[in-house]
């Protein structure tokens, strides 16, 4: 049997919930595709991140990895191209640090590179009829740091095993709070994180389609 | 037994759904506050859509009537607080018809003000974590069209029966072919309606709360 | 020798300028298709505005009349369509105060139509380069009571001049404030205002171009 | 005396003009903090954009390099955080390819960062009453190749040269057929080309201030 390693974060920013939570904590135990779904949450520390993470990984030596987080102000689910060595902090993270422009891993490369199919992803997800995309840019917040993390942690260890970060939007709830925000519901997020599952493990080769931008 | 019409449209501009008739059909013959829900499907024709409306008021004498339209790239539920008197077609209504700045009642005056609580109908559907404001414009689209028409009825009627129009937004198997454009469940959709329709019954004084435009 | 008067507001809502009077100020006494234009500044203060409007009105007795408002957010010029009977302010005006949902005019009619040529402007416009639309709404704050005003005054005094109102963007050193936000020159802005009184002395009747929204 | 090079792009996309080509010539010539400008257009063509650009640097030997590009849509100055290796073509170039996730240079890293003092340019651009942010992506079109491009040629050539890329919003008369898109002045392009020269080439170390994104 298979093990799928899902993460989500805690909510920040003054928010009650995270809906990226909210969403993975519903897939636990759950089989997909021949996989067990395992799911952890992480907080939104810059200082101890990452270490979690490193803990999870290495304690489920998972198959595949998919991180998710909250993306307030954008309408669909967005699967990322690349995590960057760069955090630079927006706000305060939950524990009151604001990192502006400091390398997460010294001397590591600028960049890598979703693990992920997520041409396919994000084909299967628009097929169910939920709106999807593929993102150039994770951020600079605690979110592109587990995808860099979580990415430099595979080439380290010398992993062939998939991972990669989906952003998804408010939860209705949130957006309520946030007047013109854009949300989606929990069970479409849910059924979108499926089938994101789904095509990672079943799709070998990613699909040639388009999905860059012109800027 | 109270009796309140709720309208819809058809699907336009090359969609294979609207929306509003996906929820407002789903409201045929429901019980909300001690009134029997009526739904009629409108089309998108500038020249019939207002017989339709017409003949459906003089057959069912509601007591209450919320019209809904499908705005599409809008995030929320808005609830129109007016509604002008002129046809200025965007695109093509779906007999191919385009009129620009005609009056819809020649010598009518220029605008009807809602007869719903739209503050109250915003404060209860944000209560239930659903997003929605008020709108301070329904466009000169055909959804314009029948919010004029139907308060300009009420008006030439003596009728002192509430009336307005809400405008919803796409639904995620229509965003999912518009990259970008957000979009609300059904789900919300049909509670949000439920819930301004208990509010139209039930709230006599609308609220006092802010829900303006510096422009 | 005709007169064209031409009001601009005050600064509000934390700005040091008002776009709006930087760019009116600069047409003071400048003569455009026959006519002298003169200006005047508006308080953004509900209590005040039209009495300092009306004031002029009497006094200068104008062939026509443009207002002009700042529209933050907004990347066009825009021409309003309408202005509405009712005060609804997001924010506090310069006094401090903050009505809701009360009406300008008692027993006013609800709304009034621009009575410039609103499509012959956005042509005129565009065709010199610059950016421009028609709007569908003024707002609710005092951009709106100016322009409802101003016709409610055309209206009861029988006169048949040409009057209404203009939303222009921010200020680039404004923008610079606000990220994201987007801006016009100054240059532009004026050019633009130029445009529309010239077209508004000259053009008898409005173009019939589609300038509407679905919604 | 030093020499700094600076590139822009002919049209694309539909367009008569590029707004960077249009700024980047103003400055030819130029003398800058005791720098020349020299400047060079690049075709909006992914199988020669490289071959033109590497033949200006071997040419010219610039001690620093700022390459421009339109952003239609966006409203601000945006100075671009990294460049990645991928080509993944939103629509066709000028010579009818449209490559998708194809990398720009094989085995090459994934992605570069900028070597301009980017937070230095905005504060400073930002200073001079004109609207400019960070931006975490450039795309993956013809911009980012040269971004990338450039920077994979400095890097190759065991070269300190700074460089990096700046993208410019449409100019007006180009929004002018775009309703509701963004627009800025050749004046404050050009105004905060020149600063960020000035900038790239008397700032030595950048500001430590925040330019992030939570996503």
């Amino acid at each position: 049997m298979k093990t799928v390693l899902m993460t989500a974060f805690e909510p920040f920013g003054g928010e009650d919930v995270n809906p990226s939570w909210e969403a993975v904590r519903a897939l636990e135990g759950k089989q997909i595709a021949g996989a067990t779904i395992v799911t952890r949450q992480l907080p939104v520390v810059f200082s101890e991140v990452l270490n979690v993470l490193n803990q999870a990984l290495d304690e489920i030596k998972p198959d595949a990895i998919i991180s998710v987080g909250q993306a307030g102000g954008r309408s669909d689910i967005t699967v990322e191209r690349i995590g960057i060595n760069v955090d630079d902090a927006r706000i305060p993270d939950n524990a009151g640090k604001q990192p502006v422009d400091e390398a997460i891993v010294q001397d590591g490369p600028a960049a890598y590179f979703s693990r992920l199919p997520i041409k396919a992803i994000v084909a299967a997800v628009r097929e169910a009829g939920i709106p999807a995309s593929v993102s150039q840019t994770a951020g600079t917040f605690t979110c592109n740091r587990v995808m860099y993390g979580l990415l430099h942690w595979l080439q380290t260890q010398g992993s062939s095993a998939r991972g990669g970060f989906i952003h998804i939007p408010y939860l209705p709830e949130q957006a309520a709070q946030h007047p013109g925000a854009p949300s989606m519901s929990s069970a479409n997020v849910i059924q979108a994180l499926e089938i994101a599952v789904r095509v990672t493990l079943e799709i070998k080769e990613d699909l040639k389609v388009v999905g860059g931008a012109t800027h």
